[in-house]
């Protein structure tokens, strides 16, 4: 295990790196690693082996690898197929324990000459006792090293507490706001380093609290899978499987030259195995904010407290959907809520607050954090989710004040909130996900149905844990 | 029909409106129904009968509705309960035949003095043939008249061709950038205007092409049922059904006194009878956006074009998920692929495009375009999904100048494109949403899955068309 993490620590921290091949122009974009790693700050040595003479962004270009002066931490080669095994052979020959290699035609292509090619490959790593990462693939990251081998720059990276495993290096970008990477690695075809050891490794780093995995498929599916179970009893493991459909495996083959199984079995595996599973990029989003931001829940119970009846309903249906239940509420929770209602009105869970703030005469903040407190101090409520619109910010105290105030009285229990924009134009979300990421302990989600979702997961987890 | 489209008429386009009841303060916002209509430019008359004297926003304000002068085309009463029945006789008298009434306590109560007051207030308008709007709605909105009986001020309209109708006046606002108003109108308890009215209504209304319906119950399903049959043959209706679980629907009992059906039960007859069904806010925003913004999809063939296999195999299990399948390609499109690969790349569809762009030698944006013009000429591809990086906006011509230019060569199949942000910090996506709504013809989705969801629905929807 240990010895996993030391193979892999130049990968994510090479005191100096080899990138071999050229840099890639895109239109106006010159997509280049050498210049990524200066962009980023990078401070170790750079020894770019390019065919062009002279300077790349001020740096000397070497000729070959033999040239080369210095210890070789990482090598990445971008070259054609056909030169790959003999520069892995340099590379070997050097004593480099540690190689990326970006190129595709390996075992993602479609003859028999990539496969044959990637065997050569491993082969010749194997002889000298480097690990490989790749085909196929872009490699690592790691914002806490000012470190990427992306040719893409300028990367937008971000010292986040989470470790990404993917076999698309598409996943070490953004989607419209939601962030993976954290520390992450591209397996690409995975001819060498593989899902197991990047989880051994990840679970060893201090930087890293959750670990996000984008599978494809996995050649040693056992070792995988006991791994994580392992792993997954101290940090919590969030994979989205894709590949699911029959005719998606056989691309899978295309893409990365995998091994897949269908989508119901890898469901059940991962579940038996403490592993979180995500449908689709944005539940993995909402899980990794969900995991990042609230304590586990421990229990079943939802309590929701909505300034609208109509979009407190939605969140009982999706409650139905993903295995929670909206508490039925103590007599003591009860009576402190009816307090501030009109008496013909039937108190209930969810919370309508709305006809509460219009006849209690106490301030609207007020009445928000009585509910939420009421909410929370009840036995049965393992979770609560407001549903509140972004324009209430503006009250005084803010809704978010009122919020974070009543989630730090009970940090055993996740508070989840639904700001919609609502009637009047907004205060945007994402400058009180902002606002709430430094005060932490409140999650923000985009609608009530995934708010719940997330939360299911939390308990999911817990309930993992309590088992094993 | 006719009769019941000129019944609503007041509701939307009243040229003059009593305001009962009183201003509401939330913190220092002013939730004044009198001050939403002078913003919103209404140019009817307003007649404000509230319990203080003078004037209010520089409008005369009346103590009683005796006093007003003129014809009033629309009342709408925001006061307690049980002054109610007494106000809608006082309506009925001065011979008005639009009633909103915005406040609670009626069906909607735990009291059986709710209820009473509630049939009391029908039996009185039915007496002066009067119709009623709520109780317990925010009544009606309609950008094309500047009008609205919301108090919530500013509300945020814009001329969209949607008809809306909901059981709950938050629908009226924006959910972080969706928008279902275009005209609105809140049901509330439904004590008499009813889902089937507003479809007959909106059926008529030449501003309208797409109806969005948020349905908690209805008391006369076989006549809603029968009236969204006719209509959806002519204008397509996108419902979202909430109180789906057990206990969602006692809530909704409570919430607007509304019957309700097991959520099956509903999937099935909405279905039967040509309503679409969305399943919850963001997938009815993205239904909307496609039925606005694209041509119907006739067959279930997709053809994806990726910049990325890995995304690409994402949208291969969304196609198995919603009932679309990835088009076999016809050998011509084939060849047209393979003339811009390596002889070693295994092209199909979803058809990975970088491979092709590294290394065609042809400028990405041409790639880019004959690839899609390859998909989209293929008589087996109904529609095509685009996966291209929001940054690629920068290429020249744009990404999306090249998309719009392919999707208006075959303006019957509609071209969904997601705009990832990918590695480099990314043009917004809000941006290109506003820059296509102008072009037209191609959709913005969120998520692969979210792009095929859409794209499944107007297949199904076209499928209706054809059988009746």
């Amino acid at each position: 295990m240990k010895q996993i993490a030391t193979q892999l620590k130049p990968f994510f921290e090479p005191r100096s790196v080899a990138i071999i091949g050229a840099p890639l122009r895109m239109g106006e974009v010159t997509l280049d690693i050498a210049d990524t790693l200066l962009r980023l700050g990078y401070e170790g040595t750079i020894y770019p082996v390019y065919p062009q003479q002279g300077e790349v962004c001020g740096i000397k270009v070497f000729p070959c690898l033999k040239e080369v002066p210095g210890k070789i931490d990482l090598a990445v080669i971008s070259t054609r197929r056909m030169t790959v095994p003999g520069l892995v052979r340099e590379c070997v020959e050097r004593g480099i324990k540690a190689i990326t290699i970006t190129g595709q035609g390996f075992a993602d292509a479609e003859d028999e000459e990539g496969r044959r090619l990637q065997d050569d490959i491993v082969r010749i790593a194997r002889q000298g006792e480097a690990r490989i990462v790749g085909p196929n693939s872009i490699g690592t990251a790691n914002p806490f090293f000012n470190f990427s081998t992306s040719f893409a720059t300028p990367i937008d990276m971000e010292k986040l507490p989470i470790g990404l495993v993917c076999q698309s290096g598409m996943f070490f970008g953004n989607f419209q706001g939601i962030k993976f990477l954290g520390k992450g690695i591209d397996l690409g075809n995975a001819c060498d380093v593989d899902l197991a050891d990047c989880l051994e490794f990840f679970a060893q780093d201090e930087d890293i609290r959750v670990i996000v995995l984008h599978i494809e498929g996995a050649s040693e599916g056992k070792r995988f899978l006991e791994t994580a179970a392992r792993v997954a009893k101290n940090k919590p493991i969030i994979a989205l499987k894709t590949g699911r459909s029959e005719l998606g495996a056989i691309r899978v083959r295309s893409h990365t030259g995998s091994l897949v199984g269908k989508g119901e079995v890898w469901d059940a595996a991962l579940r038996q195995n403490g592993i979180i599973h995500a449908g689709g990029i944005e539940e993995m989003g909402d899980l990794v904010n969900a995991f990042l931001t609230l304590p586990l829940m421990k229990g079943r119970g939802v309590g929701v407290l909505s300034f609208s009846g109509g979009l407190g309903v939605l969140t009982l249906d999706a409650c139905e959907r993903f295995g929670l239940r909206a508490t039925e509420l103590l007599p003591t929770t009860q009576q402190k809520l009816e307090a501030m209602y009109p008496s013909w009105f039937g108190v209930g869970n969810p919370v309508d607050i709305w006809p509460a703030m219009i006849v209690s005469g106490l301030p609207h903040s007020e009445v928000l954090y009585r509910g939420l407190e009421a909410l929370l101090s009840d036995a049965g409520v393992d979770a609560a989710l407001v549903i509140a619109a972004a324009w209430m910010e503006i009250l005084s105290p803010s809704v978010s004040d009122v919020i974070s105030k009543a989630a730090a009285a009970f940090p055993d229990k996740p508070v989840a909130w639904w700001p919609y924009e609502g009637w009047v134009k907004a205060i945007p979300v994402a400058r009180l996900e902002e606002k709430l990421r430094k005060v932490g302990g409140v999650g923000i989600f985009r609608t009530p149905e995934r708010a719940i979702n997330a939360l299911s997961k939390l308990a999911q987890y817990w309930e993992y844990l309590e088992r094993n």
